[in-house]
């Protein structure tokens, strides 16, 4: 019997391809959207840099790739009754969930969008592990959490938990957190909602406390032009690598935000796809909130920014480094020690960045040159608004 | 010129209370309410048992009585344009914040009712935190937080902060909790995003993580019949010792949940007027989020259950004690030391849970005996439903 798996935020940058490579695997698969992400993306102009087609026209080129089908569930997992219906018809032994606000500059829009990224994040959480609880209470829940959860502690970073000794006793407890956003704070509200319905209610949840991913290709996307997923380069929805990357191609400074000192855990899409299997094999014990620190690089900004414009340079385009003001209230010099031993326990071969950077990303930003939008990569959200 | 403070539920057990005792000493108070903890009694039968008149009518007694005026905003705190509308309207020097759903077993009776906790208590507070940032960012946010974030570490519980060391390195950071409940999750949410928003914008916020609140009246609601505030002793919004003291009284066994070797902290109602003057007084400075733990003393149940029974014997009743099976999940046998000096060291002189009992609770429940529902007093929530 092939091992159900629900992938929640299947028509997004990571879930369609976690789609198709759990497909490819062997699993039976099923996607859930409600498109949130593409109202969002219209929203801010955020149009994907490479064509992204629709999700049931993905499905179809898939199935006609690869033989395999795909089922689809349209709705909204802040729909208690929609979550209910999924729930009990499919069954999943395993549920992904990528379906959240993915955006700090997003979530820091205003009251509006700080309340609407904290409400669709924790309530659609919410919503599936009571349906977890309800359809299918033996089942895993695999969840996204993000390394911003953290912030920048002066203390080393564990995986999810530390052990305490205060004034004498010891405790272990979750690890105290310092998110940057109202975007991180949603993730770290979802955290503290799993490890409560973990403790009273014996459900099975893992937390991927991911780093920054990058990448624009997986095995499966390169089948097939129909079924790439999206690349963002903007402000809103792309994050430092990928701005640096479409600035050097498109001939504009490179900007990293404040002195660029500050340091940040990456991982490539192909060790997320990894990753997300290798929990899925190795799931959580009845009752456990397991956290694992999902990455497999650190960089300062400096860092990327020096990298990419070398890198630009080996493919002819010189590209200049300009600082600009920092939108965001952060910790530019910081200390930055983050654990990440517990995948690499299970099997984790990292793909490093050297790797993919010249032909995985610029050279493929470079094919679609003529669709860089510039007036979307200087920051249009700031921290501190007046 | 007064100071102009605007209390947050503004109709409720503490609200009302804090809304004449501040009109009389002298502060311009303004209370905002949009009714809903009526609509939830409704919805689980948790009639108060001393008549609650309308909030305009009480005003209106408090003006005969006083000769205050206290103005009053009718609205909901989820709705951002109203929030706006209010501040930019009254521009409070403070701002008291008891406008949350206040029930743990109301958290805890399924999905439905989760949801509506956290969204209406971490909505409100995001919407408030803004509105303060756009008309009044000089002003102190005095929010309610509840002793029940913390949970039952086995560590000392220090006031919301904790300096760490951790492989040699050390940090000052947010408390880790472990709360036992959706309600008291929510709390945490409002605290996370709190912590932010002082970080982030430098305003003012004072957390107060109360303990469980007793007593019936104060000077003011002594005053006029018509000036009494609500008094809970179902299991939803009734807490372990009202619920004693209504069960002793209607002459069925007193019920501590599980062993009652549960230790909780507790104050008197008196001594929550006390401590959020004394936070007004004393404002956070600006870009602090300050916390006090605010409670005077700490009593297992079985304690309470004990007290109750000796003080009704007293009065001439003879209660019994009853265990019943513990419809919560939570730690029966643990460590409790939560400290609690940083609102002493302002000058709180506690009122002891001894002096009021027996005259102010007791037998202002005997004077109300006939109104007591026995049918609500069990309990109908249980954490893990089938």
């Amino acid at each position: 019997m092939k091992k159900k798996i629900l992938i929640l935020g299947g028509d997004g940058y990571l879930g369609w391809p976690t789609a198709m490579y759990l497909s490819k695997k062997g699993y039976r698969v099923a996607v859930l959207d409600n498109f949130n992400k593409r109202k969002w993306e219209a929203e801010v102009e955020a149009t994907p840099l490479i064509p992204v087609k629709s999700l049931r026209e993905r499905i179809r080129a898939w199935k006609e790739v690869s033989g395999e089908d795909i089922a689809v569930y349209i709705g909204d997992l802040t729909n208690e009754r929609f979550v209910v219906k999924v729930f009990d018809k499919f069954k999943p032994d395993s549920i992904i969930h990528y379906a959240e606000q993915p955006s700090a500059p997003f979530s820091m829009k205003g009251n509006e969008k700080a309340v609407e990224t904290q409400v669709n994040n924790v309530v659609g959480t919410l919503n599936v592990i009571f349906a977890m609880k309800r359809s299918c209470p033996d089942a895993h829940l695999v969840k996204l959490g993000t390394m911003g959860e953290y912030g920048t502690p002066n203390i080393d970073i564990e995986e999810g938990w530390i052990d305490i000794e205060h004034k004498g006793r010891k405790d272990r407890v979750i690890f105290p957190k310092k998110p940057i956003s109202f975007y991180h704070l949603s993730k770290v509200h979802d955290s503290n909602n799993l490890e409560f319905a973990c403790r009273v209610w014996g459900i099975r949840v893992t937390d991927l406390n991911q780093g920054v991913v990058y990448g624009v290709e997986t095995e499966e996307t390169k089948l097939d032009t129909r079924l790439s997923t999206s690349f963002h380069y903007d402000d809103i929805f792309g994050t430092a690598l990928n701005r640096f990357c479409a600035q050097a191609v498109a001939g504009v400074p490179i900007t990293p935000y404040g002195k660029g000192t500050q340091k940040r855990a990456f991982l490539n899409i192909l060790d997320t796809l990894q990753c997300v299997e290798l929990s899925l094999l190795n799931p959580a014990e009845r009752g456990e909130f397991r956290v694992f620190n999902q990455f497999t690089e650190s960089f300062t900004i400096n860092e990327l920014a020096e990298r990419v414009k070398n890198d630009a340079q080996k493919l002819g385009i010189s590209a200049s480094i300009e600082h600009i003001e920092n939108p965001r209230k952060e910790e530019e010099d910081h200390y930055y020690n983050p654990m990440h031993s517990k995948l690499i326990d299970l099997g984790l071969k990292p793909n490093k960045l050297s790797d993919v950077l010249v032909d995985g990303m610029l050279k493929k930003i470079i094919e679609n040159k003529n669709f860089i939008n510039k007036d979307v990569i200087s920051p249009r959200v700031k921290w501190e608004q007046k």
